[in-house]
């Protein structure tokens, strides 16, 4: 095979654009898959700062890199979620790409800060560990964006994003379809997020670490293995093993043409929000999610 | 287990219903189930005629016989598609089926009527055999019903719905998802249609079959060996497998709070129709898909 850009021979294809690419070319094309993500969905200009949640994987590590060879103003978010040694090796893949970049890597950890730990605050609440953590790091995130004037990036791709839509679909909740869009908008209390890595799938991130010499935790966390979203990734995988781009076509397929449909009513915004008595995140309880569950999990 | 309705030794579970049942109340159960599909959707009414599409499988036999067992007037509908044995055995279960309660069977035959047959078709079109099949089952099936002033039944079930709700979200087809209704409404030159099994699935019609002596074929179409619509059954079971119920949820989510979406605006019916110069059934083109296939499949 020859790169499509260059016709020197290929290192990797990628089916869903029946396309092959050299090195070099490949990681131009990362990047510019990243810079129309940007530009598309008008996620943030060239002189705002964007603080990228970095978990040491693959997809974060790649999102921080792009972004700074793309000339942002890019900073790392590390949350210590006291997953055991998983957690431990998460932070010092993340602090060592920061090292070695010189990055500033912002640190915020869950165990130190708050006194629990998301194993420990999953069996404290009932919950399954994911939705303990997604609950933590949704709210952890906000906080370190807003509170330092950054937008919130995060590296979640294409496979992450159809597998998401997938199991909003199964169940139709339209509010989870409504919010299932690459760029959330700021508003009283809650920062920008957006998602820059929504053109490139997991194995192009991937590849693109490898080629730049980045080193990401390869592990799952031990807490995801058997969760739904990963079941809904292996379902879609199936598919577009037979049927290449078939995800692509089904994520972009809504965000096109389907995602306005389920989207609130401009002007509404969020029902009866008003500041959590304890830390002052926006709630529709007296009391945050968040610090309902450091309460029951125990928090100092 | 005991039976949820008698309390008598269970013979069947259905897992998404949390319920088990005995072999009577099994029927009953199934009975329930078609009566309450053909009221919620207003599918039709006593004094109605219906026409059962039938392939001898289990589906549109336990369909058949559920209509008759409820009252209704219900005749089969039998259309031969040339498909070597498979269609020779189709055609004795359905003769069989009709034999034993003396009911009557509409037979068309596309080799003996048409001079072609499915396979060939799909060879001379370059089609898919199920899509040649699909176009040329939707035709006849409509020209029975019309001319013979029924509305026809298929027996679709809850597993074939949420398969082809799948394949359409995958596209987020807007025409595929207006018409994903177990109900569509006659207009000039349509037919009803009705799917009164869209509230049993595919192992409840099965078990039916079975407990009422019903001798249906087991095989499947040779053709459809793996087309894309069973990959998408395969896919929704593993998911059913671990959620019982959640593929109910997506089909019945989807027609209770998302079809309304993409539906028609009122008023306005298939755009540009007008009949077909061969056959006279409404068409977008000049000739419609059917009287072309067979055109170009070597039809008499």
């Amino acid at each position: 095979m020859k790169c499509r850009r260059c016709r020197e021979p290929a290192v990797i294809d990628i089916r869903r654009h029946n396309a092959a690419f050299c090195g070099p070319c490949f990681l131009h094309h990362c990047r510019e898959q990243v810079r129309r993500a940007i530009d598309d969905y008008a996620m943030f200009g060239a002189d705002e700062r964007v603080l990228v949640a970095v978990s040491g994987g693959k997809d974060s590590l790649a999102l921080w890199d792009i972004l700074l060879g793309l000339g942002y103003h890019a900073d790392g978010l590390y949350v210590g979620l006291g997953i055991g040694e998983y957690s431990d090796a998460s932070g010092e893949h993340a602090r060592a790409f920061a090292g070695e970049r010189q990055a500033r890597l912002v640190e915020v950890d869950i165990p130190a800060e708050y006194g629990f730990d998301i194993p420990g605050a999953a069996v404290a609440t009932h919950r399954v560990p994911c939705s303990a953590c997604g609950l933590s790091k949704g709210h952890l995130f906000n906080k370190a964006a807003l509170d330092r004037g950054y937008v919130l990036g995060t590296g979640h791709n294409v496979d992450d994003e159809a597998a998401v839509l997938f199991g909003s679909v199964l169940r139709w909740g339209a509010e989870f379809l409504s919010r299932q869009h690459p760029v959330l908008r700021a508003s009283d209390g809650f920062a920008r997020k957006v998602k820059p890595l929504i053109r490139l799938g997991e194995r192009e991130t991937a590849a693109y670490c490898v080629l730049r010499g980045i080193d990401y935790i390869v592990e799952e966390c031990p807490n995801a293995v058997g969760n739904k979203h990963l079941g809904y990734k292996e379902q879609l995988n199936a598919i577009e093993e037979q049927s290449p781009g078939t995800k692509a076509a089904f994520y972009f397929g809504f965000l096109d043409r389907v995602s306005s449909l389920f989207s609130p009513p401009a002007g509404s915004g969020p029902a009866d929000l008003r500041p959590c008595a304890s830390c002052g995140a926006p709630t529709t309880s007296p009391v945050c999610a968040f610090c309902s569950l450091a309460a029951r999990a125990g928090a100092r």
